[in-house]
């Protein structure tokens, strides 16, 4: 890699929503000195005295058309169902040359979603950090939590250059590996390493839920065999999922279907002691753990 | 809890298996002076030299008639599927009084396999330590593998209480928290909070294994966004988890089927749009984590 490039400095950025990722995001921006003005925009008052209490915001407002005025950055980082009523209220006051950017994990959605309301003198480049835990709101952020981790960005073929390279130097300057890909192609790829996993592990956190009560009482007391991790993802931000379930649901259902299958097979496999079949692929997996100790990804 | 009791000492014991988990235990017996001559059994020879350089063995053999000659604890720690020619192996041999227990994920299939070859004046206490990593082989254990988490006892109800208490004392002393329950129910329980979840991390790695060249790449480099716990739990033991699978059939497919049902109307919820639905069951899930931290298991 190239050495470390000049920070990119934002004089005035606008944070639509301040939980785990805005707040984050805050956090760096604040450490280094990269915005001389947050302006932040939540739904609740709570949220907002919350994070003025972090000295993450040095102005506050619930409305959307109010927070983008004269920003140089907007930073979308609510739920992506919530995207097209922001960028329809934020339109009009939206300042020349100003870069729309967003968090989401989904990244389709937020070109249907959020294009049509933009006016042409503005610059969307919508990105998706590839890290997270499973608390949410703003006191969960820490500005460590984007280092060494993937950054999608997926703009469109017509984006200004020097707004992408803003948007990749922003978060490289946040520890990231910034990537480049199209929309749909983002979206098939983490609806397998993102999208499916979270929907199977609320699937069995649920399952579990709806036990015998004398179960359900020792699921909890004997989760360390491997029910504890489904239980971590699936202690994520309710909202945030069902948004990127509902909007990204042709490549979700495409790859549930292809685990269906192979759940059914594997049924298929224990009911008949295929024992063989079974320790193939149970050593199959195994290499792909390999990959992803190798990629640093662990 | 009351005082720490007294240790447990087995002058000769005999470990058959001495993987993640028998070498763990070989580990705590060293650390303590809790047997004066440990006696190693395993099918290859390399794996039997590392026992030794591991210090973890007195004497090696790959003959469990042999190893269990003497010993007043026999542990059986291979995968379960090799318990019941290993019981008719050592039947013979083993000394009157001795107590021979197990480290198995699944319980019923030990009684079942285990006890018909068992001279009288032996007490077999069958027991699950619930801990592990997905690492194996005698140079993956550590001696503070147990501390912490919960040991299983199903002892049928005509076992010496003398031989139940010096196993649940022996795994107390290793800082395991010992619970006693029937082999059925232990075999239910662990079926959704170890089985079920083993299963469903295997399927998924093995889903994304197959997919189209350009996509499989992607995976591994964006796992941090959820596969990466699954393909924490899939690079697991593969004979050991065959063995599991297929000595635990009527549970595991028994909750198999309860989550593919879920499975299914989850899908359903997001073809169809039923965004209440979905925030519904991503809500009640949370509240299950709380329960696993709560108990400190998390």
């Amino acid at each position: 890699m190239a050495g470390k490039p000049r920070p990119p400095r934002f004089p005035r950025v606008a944070l639509i929503g301040i939980g785990l990722i805005g707040s984050s995001l805050a956090r760096v921006l604040r450490r280094d000195g990269l915005a001389d003005h947050i302006a932040v925009c939540a739904r609740s008052h709570a949220t907002l005295d919350k994070a003025r209490e972090l000295r993450l915001a040095d102005s506050t407002t619930t409305d959307p058309r109010q927070v983008v005025e004269d920003a140089d950055l907007v930073m979308l980082s609510t739920p992506v169902g919530a995207y097209e009523p922001i960028a329809q209220a934020m339109a009009p006051s939206l300042k020349r040359g100003c870069i729309v950017s967003d968090v989401g994990s989904v990244k389709m959605s937020v070109i249907r979603d959020v294009t049509p309301h933009l006016p042409k003198s503005v610059h969307l480049v919508p990105g998706h950090p590839v890290a997270g835990t499973e608390h949410s709101g703003p006191e969960a952020g820490f500005a460590e939590l984007f280092e060494g981790r993937f950054c999608i960005l997926t703009p469109e073929p017509e984006t200004s250059e020097t707004a992408v390279k803003r948007i990749r130097a922003l978060w490289e300057h946040a520890g990231m590996m910034v990537e480049q890909m199209d929309a749909e192609h983002h979206d098939k790829v983490l609806a397998i390493t993102s999208h499916l996993p979270h929907l199977i592990a609320y699937t069995i956190v649920g399952t579990a839920t709806d036990l015998e009560d004398h179960l359900r009482r020792e699921v909890v007391r004997f989760s360390a065999g491997g029910f504890r991790d489904f239980t971590r993802i699936a202690a994520s931000d309710p909202v945030m999922w069902r948004d990127v379930f509902l909007n990204n649901k042709d490549a979700v259902l495409e790859m549930l279907g292809r685990f269906t299958e192979d759940l059914t097979a594997l049924q298929r496999a224990i009911r008949w002691d295929e024992a063989e079949k079974l320790e193939d692929l149970f050593t199959r997996t195994r290499e792909i753990r390999r990959g992803v100790i190798d990629a640093n990804q662990a």
